[in-house]
């Protein structure tokens, strides 16, 4: 009778929560996005944004607690990058067990702490409670300028799609809790190209990229030996492991053209594919330079 | 050799967060108070909290589950009207069970999203994850005119202290999960009375008072009898429980006096105590005159 969660999964549970809560006006961006957006001043836009981390699921505690830390704050300043925004606050709500070693703590917290100060975040308050396992929130506040928003909405036919390092093996290579926010390269990008839309890729390639076309109604065709992978990846690898953490992003013809030419610049930008007609769906081309159709589907919570 | 988290307790630990993290110079109030203060324009303060509620230590899914939500966003809104503030967007992070119903969750929200109604909140995004039990984080994002915010420090030797009702077996009498926030008794105070410190009880009068009392180096006598209890509620239950959710707030004896003959208005306030000097710490008076020394101690989460 009763549907369960992992039925009707995450993004299911969000399509209804949507419906539910509905958007007030004020609100430029709401629930469904990685990351809100809401007034802030004539010139400027709150950033709003949080991530759950759980033991088990997003991280081990056989992994360095400095890098529990690093990841949980990491993660969160990756939303913001992706939206072309800076990140100034952070709230930090602990779960854990009574028993827990109190030096684990801290140095879950040095780890927080020291990308904090490498990227200018405030680590304000937050929360601490007893849990049966480690969990960890971060609620991190942002700002943006209103002409350097970008959404995933924006894409058009004839953009180029481009990433901003290799994909793949994110968990069993241990980038996952190592990985630097990408927010220098988004601002070199809403400064000097004006992506048409971007995301961070949590998910997987395919399902963020799936992301960006359905909010932007396009379809996309990936080219399969241009997208970049780390050492050992295969491309189903890229396509599909998630928690990468690179920015992908569109751009006009002109700007990729100008993007592409520019090898003086100091960040590496993979061009991987283009942006087609919403009924051709998400493509893939292989080396013999045939089409599939792929799905969109990646890492679900559920 | 390695202490653990319960022996520490969550004052420890914060203690020793604050010292690692320290606090930038932007920040007004940062960790240790249950809302950070940080700058918004040159009028306003943003207003920053988070709380976290885990099943079997916040709530049980015994209670309906339109109520689990309401507390959860309750708390939240309490720590912003506590000071002086406006609640005006909330993120909210869920930690669930796969095998969790739908209509559970969206039953949750559905208390949330009631109660964020009521006081113009916007629901705007945050997380859903899968943990063993359910367990949320709401982080509310509030703003507050600068001559308008009030802090746990502020209260002097000869201000009355006040509190919005009665205190005690929150827990039992089932209000943790239905009070309805002191917005608007705050909004009124802080328009008309100024208060000169204030707090929302959660951890208890004698421990909430006790953190007025540390931050503004002063000490109190309370009144045993003034003290309003909910039906059934001992001294000590009014004293210690906590999840009272009711304002605390200190007035100068000038405004105190106002406070007192304007029976008129439409919320009540009762005074309970005096501030007096710091050495003197916290002292209850009983019915006979005698004054005792009392324990700052409440609830703690470990």
């Amino acid at each position: 009778m009763s549907k369960t969660l992992s039925k009707i999964g995450e993004f299911g549970l969000i399509d209804r929560l949507k419906k539910q809560i509905g958007r007030s006006s004020s609100v430029v961006k709401g629930i469904g996005d990685d990351t809100a957006v809401v007034p802030l001043s004539s010139q400027k836009y709150l950033l709003l944004t949080a991530d759950m981390l759980v033991e088990g699921v997003h991280f081990t505690t056989k992994m360095p607690a400095r890098a529990i830390g690093h990841k949980a704050l990491a993660c969160s300043i990756s939303d913001i990058a992706a939206m072309g925004g800076i990140a100034k606050y952070a709230l930090v709500s602990l779960g854990v067990p009574p028993s827990c070693p109190v030096h684990m703590i801290l140095s879950i917290y040095q780890g927080m702490n020291a990308l904090a100060k490498k990227f200018n975040v405030s680590i304000v308050g937050g929360d601490t409670v007893k849990n049966g396992k480690i969990i960890i929130n971060v609620t991190l506040i942002g700002e943006v300028n209103k002409n350097e928003l970008i959404c995933r909405k924006g894409a058009s036919r004839g953009d180029s799609i481009f990433v901003t390092g290799p994909l793949g093996r994110s968990l069993s290579s241990g980038w996952h809790a190592r990985f630097t926010p990408r927010m220098a390269q988004s601002q070199f990008l809403v400064r000097h190209y004006k992506p048409s839309a971007m995301i961070d890729i949590s998910d997987g390639l395919a399902a963020d990229l799936g992301h960006i076309l359905d909010e932007s109604r396009v379809g996309a065709i990936l080219d399969g030996p241009l997208i970049p992978r780390r050492p050992k990846a295969r491309l189903n690898n890229a396509l599909y492991d998630g928690e990468d953490f690179e920015l992908l992003f569109t751009v006009s013809p002109l700007q990729a053209r100008k993007l592409k030419r520019s090898a003086a610049h100091k960040f590496t930008f993979f061009c991987i594919g283009e942006i087609v007609d919403r009924k051709k769906g998400l493509q893939l081309r292989v080396s013999d330079g045939t089409l599939t159709t792929i799905h969109k589907k990646g890492y679900t919570h559920f």
